[in-house]
């Protein structure tokens, strides 16, 4: 490898590579992504490719890391706005509803199929995505609910199970019909307004100050 | 064929052939799934193989809706059960012990993912068991909820909305700790009541008469 092969590849060049796996990935599984075809899909030589990633494996983790990032970024900025709703319904409310956007994106939930098939053969990536993607989640909606429960506007005496349940109520249906029905499914705005306001008013009713 | 080869496959070959099918598909997928592999695994020749379920399709569509109803069938009992229940909290646990066993079973959940895993390539299978699977369990569970509002211990307005909220405060959690990380965290007992104890306190709080 001389020294213009060995530059390390620009923040851009990576994300245009991942973008393109993503769709490479969810088209034709693991297994039946070559090297090849990403290096093709994303415009960029396969030596490129390796100097970004070094493997496919290396491809498929950083990708499942980026979109977990994408995923939990949202919430540090919910925190905050917990600390000022006007009450318990309208925080919960708003909190639902950008949680579900956010987790029923028909791209987030192709990878979270991609991640499952490939769970059995690649624990280490379903490790990851639980670990990167759930768990830092769960945290966050936790740390809101706790929010909510020093202001007396909910009682959440365990936050932790709470954002589990949170969780549970708003995106059991509307995940599994994207996992077992068609991805069209997930994109029927009322459908998911209905599913946001009754999980939302459960709740509430749940962890009722 | 000829009169001898036609003749109609018992129940109980149907049945051998589809609990070796449920290990071979699981161990290598559906694509990587050959009708040799599984007349081998079923110690039965090819010839009986597709007389009994047609091809590779035939044999996967009927493990699905085979292992559907199992799932579905024990609801029967419990709508029963709920008519002579103690009270609320006895009657909600009861049918939450049930139903997470039921469907935390390692076999559900590797078959889920299998069928999670091929849904995009398949729909018709992974609307077969939405179908087959969740709507019905969901409707049984809904069922069993309407008992124990007419009976004045719950308040249900609507027992499907309910039922599918009941399934999310169960099911989330160990259902994507199942998808992500390996079957082996789904058998921790210790865990899985825990999960139940808190799924029921937290629908009974949202449900309460």
């Amino acid at each position: 490898m001389n020294d213009k092969t060995s530059k390390p590849v620009s923040a851009q060049m990576r994300a245009q590579i991942l973008d393109a796996a993503l769709t490479v990935f969810i088209a034709n599984g693991y297994v039946g992504t070559s090297t090849d075809r990403l290096a093709a899909a994303a415009s960029v030589s396969k030596q490129t490719l390796y100097r970004a990633f070094g493997n496919k494996e290396g491809i498929f983790t950083a990708l499942i890391l980026s979109v977990c990032e994408q995923v939990n970024d949202p919430f540090a900025p919910m925190i905050e706005r917990m600390k000022t709703a006007d009450g318990a319904a309208s925080a919960v409310h708003l909190l639902a509803g950008e949680f579900s956007s956010l987790i029923l994106s028909p791209q987030t939930q192709q990878l979270r199929r991609l991640v499952i098939a490939e769970a059995a053969r690649f624990p280490a990536l379903g490790r990851l995505y639980w670990e990167s993607g759930f768990e830092r989640m769960l945290g966050s909606i936790g740390q809101c609910l706790a929010v909510l429960d020093e202001r007396g506007l909910l009682s959440v005496p365990s936050p932790p199970l709470a954002a589990e349940h949170f969780a549970g109520l708003l995106l059991w249906i509307p995940a599994n019909r994207a996992m077992f029905l068609s991805n069209a499914r997930v994109a029927d705005a009322e459908q998911q307004a209905t599913v946001v306001k009754a999980g939302t008013e459960a709740f509430l009713r749940a962890y009722a100050a």
